[in-house]
């Protein structure tokens, strides 16, 4: 327990004879800071105490260097484009010096945590050890391939493959290794049902040898049905894909209708209920595994924060307490950017007795109260009501405004943007309608305008108005797009690609539907709030993809070629491979289905994903090669799709429950409370239907009337709202999905409450 | 709210002054024994309480009148195997004949309910007014069809689309309609996320159009590709299920690979997050659905169970009580075939304290104890050993039994069903294996043999040792075929029927292998507990199957015939019909997929289920009919695939989680504590595994040592064990799954917080 006894030491090598308020040391605010900043962002990195150790860390944790570790990530891994096969093919040497580079990188970044956390704990961690490893593997590979290339020997550049390694190892993809861990453990229930799995099948196989082996049935290509064990083990793996189905059972079916129900029992045994068996345990254990970490989180946060606690307490009266001014410096070094209106409001729900000092419970939450986004609206009225107040508050004025801010006008628009794609549905080629193009596109700019000489601009383009910016971007590209395309189109160049953007522009803008439609709206915020968790799969999905295409590569590389079919050379019929002569790849024209470049591959693999006629491209795959390169696609088929879209599925329906379910978690409530408190609160229904305008003098009044003068200091004439669900971090919300689950955090569980709870030994470092 | 209003009526019409005992009339136990068994199996059907319509309540739910509802309904449902186009044809008057008497035999049915229950409710239940107007159209509909036959006019029989409105209707099928009544509040939530799913593929399809549709690409068939905004929308709605995923994506990605991103992002959004939402949502609500229906039946049975406690308590001392022989006499009525130890062990839970009365709160849980199977085990010496104790205890025998029960003994087993799937692999031809063939079974007899020696034959053969009854099964099925197969060889008469039957018993016998590997046990098990809950699902996708094949056979019947291509007849090669010439259906050998009687459709239909070609399926049908029969096939998907797959997946979940946790109900622990309690249980391993012998004696002298000599009378010998969670029924299983989230029942919930619950009126008819 590293973590711990470290934190412990902590405790001693700091005075703690805090009680009478000496000014507090600058590196001791650092401390506590880290312990915050750690506390908020869930990292959990032991690291020394000694005050240039904090100051490294502090340095180690700066955005810089983590978007510098992150580019020298990304560029490490694109380097295959630019590798044999290539699609910018680039000199060995080039490359080479590249991913040196980035070696070099990766060990510096290894250097600076070495220096950060203490010698015992760096060298207990597998992260480190896995990413020194495989730079040196790398190394080795470098030389050994070049030495070969330098004697004109081709090699095989193996270590590719293992570059997502950097991409989970190092600290920052935090969700992706939480991912890769739940997948583990889960595998030892996953694999009994895979096996159990695996011997249906061996009964069903065995069971279509004995029934059609000796039948003499022929399938539709002509080759003998059902007559080799292992070609039906294939065909039968296949089918629980379902991507042969229902070829397979034809020429049994035709025989006698019975035979058809020995494919049907297959199916609904082995296809439907086998994979929900799947879907369900991975769903049961992934969910069961998710909570142990995130419980283990919550308690690291709640001991970081008592940690900061301790360094920062003073004691008044009986209880010790943080003083206002110790919370606002605190507050400066953790949270630079935070606008002093929004260090008020935090500090009025911190403090809320106004007492000048900050309690425990209250100092506690504050690693949740700043990543809970509270977004300020400052209240202005219209420019134009200033400039020129007259001619704004005329009765046309009114009118216009009162017009633009009525239901009748969203339909209008919508009922324009229906007609809109009617003519675009239409042949564009005669003149009235390519006219009319323009008309809409200034239909849609007067829109614009409309709104924004009715609503206040700043605040129609706040910076959460997410369907504001996308509705006006849309135009604005649109606009654009077409400027250029006829200043082009003018001068007798037509350019397809900006012909396909300023098509794709003009259709796109069909998405304003979304906008006016509220349940439509929903829908799609819902999923945007999920996003950002999906974007952890994303990773999950490219360190997969990236390993497999890189063997891919190496193995299937320049078997298969696509030449173009209007060359007429009979070569282009067979993908340039006689070995694939008559069969269903050639036939189906999946030539350019092949591993010879990175990106080729990649669609590939996309491909097999979605699975149907995944058994051809094996087959072809296999023809041009082994029987045994099969293993390769059915391996990729288990591990991508029924282990890794089973975790999707897993995850989204999670993320849609907690999403739909609007409560909101406790600290939220409680800074809404607070905002309400004040009077300084805004629905955000009102901001983004523009009601705002209408009720603010309302409100503006109710606010000085009612409210004490002490509480209005500094806040007046802004306005707060909690930033809806979305832009939530994946931490914030697998939190909320099993906060009710989980004991406050008030009640201070020990670290031996916690370790029972957890099934196995919590680590630190592998948790971090 | 008539269930309720009735419910009140019936305790005026009750003398209400049952303080002194006088003997309970037996028309006020009927009643009272009515309101039990309704509770017992969740029957929500407001009866009258006259002694004349309890009478007629309690033949209405006997078991012979339901198993001749359920007959007529399936006689009713197998008529389209008859009629034309029939699998096996009939003349029509015989099949209407069969018909009129199913439509009497529920008109009868009917009848009798309507005198069982008041006037006011039946008029006012859907399911009555449902299956009156389905009996009225089919006479209707009969009568015209049997006019046109008159005259030699080909007429349609569109009531048969109608037949499982029977199924759906009687108060029986529970199941169905429930989750019938979830899809229906389901669909609201699911018409957004679907119109916006429409929206996102027009949006798509435009784009197609735009991008494609003007550069002369060409389809591997040599078609225009993406030309017309009506073939592009079914191509990309075929394309979200699948189905023709790559080709659909190949011409563009041969044009140019940046075209593949388009596809890449379609599926991602459409395929991959849309119908992860439409799962989610589904689940969801379904879940919140069941989640309230279940609450309002565990109010119902409370408040049944009140009803009845009502009608027979006694005053005694300050506490209305259950007279311990008014209880015997309700459960002889009630559960007349319990057996007299189990109703001890019931008296004992339910009379804890033995004071000859039984509670108000225990008396409420007996519905929830009967509804829990308790197996009495009658524990008896191995007959060998009484018939000659001398022999059966030898050293020989003694060892024989040690190893039988020794590990080692499964494993060589395991080991010789492994060699026997080799052999079964190997060509049987060879006279060799033909021989082994006959070494196997005789081994597996022998252990049969071996295991009835060591163990005690009845307690091996008990109702609930579903392994043992399947291993012995197995192998005697395999016996009487081999033999009943070799003598029809010796005859020199070979049936092909008798052969593959023997095959595939010599193959089923492998499952065996599952009984002996302790976690395979594990997933079969539950795989068998949610069993029943599929067979709901069973009965939803018949209702469902039903009525589509129903209608395809109208539409489609006739258009696609099956030839044998050997026949060498030209019009084989395009199913009889010239308009599939060059179609991928008739390509694909499909012909044998058509309407043309019951079996074929359902057969189809169960294709379409697992969607793959389905496109090339529903191509064939509109090329020998019209374009909008794709709809047909749309509509089943949306149906099938969308909505009932997503449920069937959702309930799988829910089940699965509920069967892994391994928590039981809180009935079930109170049991099993006085099982515990009296001594008299077993474990259920110890049974299975044989060990119960072993630990009897132990078990014996403790149980006469530490208990009272009160507790055992009656209940010596004995055995109980809980029949762990399989053979449950679905509402057991659901209730369990909420029963943590719904209030205890001895809170007594007000009917008034149950409907503020509900998110809507709750419907005492609906819900029966």
């Amino acid at each position: 327990m590293p973590g711990n006894s470290r934190a412990a030491g902590t405790h001693h090598s700091r005075p703690s004879s805090s009680e009478e308020p000496p000014d507090l040391e600058d590196q001791e605010l650092l401390l506590a800071a880290a312990y915050v900043s750690d506390a908020q962002y869930n990292r959990n990195v032991p690291f020394e105490t000694s005050p240039q150790a904090i100051r490294l860390y502090h340095f180690y944790n700066h955005w810089t260097m983590r978007a510098a570790t992150y580019f020298f990530i990304w560029v490490n891994l694109a380097l295959a484009l630019f590798e044999e096969p290539a699609v910018f093919p680039l000199p060995f040497l080039v490359t080479s010096i590249a991913e040196v580079l980035c070696l070099t990188a990766f060990f510096g970044r290894l250097v600076h945590f070495a220096k950060v956390t203490p010698q015992k704990v760096f060298w207990k961690d597998t992260k480190n050890i896995c990413v020194m490893v495989t730079i040196v593997l790398t190394l080795i590979d470098l030389v050994i391939y070049g030495s070969l290339e330098a004697v004109n020997i081709r090699g095989v550049r193996w270590s590719r493959a293992l570059r997502p390694v950097f991409l989970i190892n190092f600290p920052e993809s935090r969700q992706i290794r939480r991912t890769f861990r739940s997948i583990r453990n889960t595998l030892p229930d996953i694999l009994y049902v895979f096996l159990l799995f695996l011997f249906s099948m061996m009964i069903f196989s065995l069971l279509a040898l004995k029934l059609f082996g000796d039948r003499d049935l022929r399938t539709v290509e002509g080759s003998p049905y059902f007559t080799n064990i292992l070609d039906i083990a294939f065909e039968l793996y296949v089918l629980v894909t379902t991507a042969n189905s229902p070829d397979v059972m034809m020429p049994a079916y035709e025989l006698n209708w019975w035979y058809s129900l020995y494919f049907i029992t297959y199916i609904i045994i082995n296809t439907y209920i086998f994979m929900s068996v799947f879907l369900a345990v991975i769903y049961n254990n992934y969910r069961k595994h998710l909570k142990n970490e995130i419980h283990t989180l919550a308690y690291l946060r709640h001991h970081k924060m008592t940690e900061a606690f301790n360094i920062l307490k003073v004691k008044v009266g009986t209880e010790f307490v943080v003083k206002e001014a110790r919370w606002r410096r605190l507050l400066k070094v953790v949270a630079p950017d935070v606008s002093s209106s929004h260090l008020e409001l935090l500090l009025r729900i911190s403090d809320e007795g106004q007492k000048g000092h900050v309690d425990k419970v209250n100092f506690l939450r504050l690693a949740d109260l700043l990543n809970i986004r509270v977004v300020a609206i400052n209240i202005k009225k219209h420019p134009l009501e200033t400039w020129m107040p007259r001619v704004y508050q005329s009765s046309t004025s009114l009118l216009v405004q009162k017009m633009v801010q009525h239901r009748i006008f969203v339909w209008v628009y919508d009922v324009i943007i229906l007609i809109n794609a009617i003519f675009i549905a239409l042949d564009e080629k005669d003149s009235l309608i390519s006219y009319a193009e323009w008309l809409f596109l200034s239909l849609y700019i007067i829109e614009i305008l409309l709104k924004l000489y009715t609503y206040e601009p700043s605040a129609y383009f706040g910076r959460k108005q997410f369907w504001n910016w996308f509705d006006t971007l849309i135009i604005i590209a649109a606009l654009l797009a077409t400027v250029a395309n006829t200043t082009i189109q003018a001068r007798k160049y037509n350019s397809q690609q900006v012909l396909d953007i300023v098509l794709i522009l003009r259709i796109l803008r069909l998405l304003r539907v979304i906008v006016s439609i509220q349940r439509f709206r929903v829908i799609v915020t819902t999923l945007i709030n999920i996003g950002p968790t999906m974007l952890t799969f994303g990773g999950l999905v490219l360190v997969v993809y990236y390993a497999f295409a890189i063997i891919g590569m190496e193995v299937f590389h320049g078997k298969i070629h696509f030449l173009d079919p209007g060359s007429g050379s009979p070569d282009a019929l067979v993908c340039g491979n006689p070995a694939l002569k008559d069969s269903a790849f050639a036939q189906g024209r999946y030539c350019k289905n092949n591993f010879n470049d990175l990106a080729s591959s990649l669609i590939l693999l996309t491909e097999l994903t979605v699975v149907n006629q995944w058994h051809i491209l094996a087959d072809g795959f296999a023809l041009v090669t082994h029987q045994a390169a099969k293993l390769y696609f059915i391996g990729f088929h288990v591990v991508v799709v029924i282990l890794i879209v089973n975790i999707f599925i897993a995850f989204i329906l999670e993320a849609f429950f907690v999403a739909y379910s609007l409560e909101k978690s406790e600290v939220e409530t409680a800074i809404e409370k607070k905002i309400q408190e004040l009077g300084v609160g805004v629905q955000e229904e009102e901001v983004q239907d523009g009601g705002l305008i209408d009720n603010m003098d309302a409100k503006d009044s109710g606010f000085s009337a009612d409210e004490g003068d002490n509480k209005k200091k500094d806040l007046k004439g802004l306005y707060f709202r909690i930033a809806s669900k979305k832009y939530k971090t994946v931490d914030t919300l697998l939190q909320q999905m099993f906060e009710s689950e989980i004991a406050p955090e008030g009640k201070d569980p020990s670290l031996k409450e916690i370790l029972n709870f957890s099934p196995k030994k919590v680590n630190f470092d592998n948790s971090a």
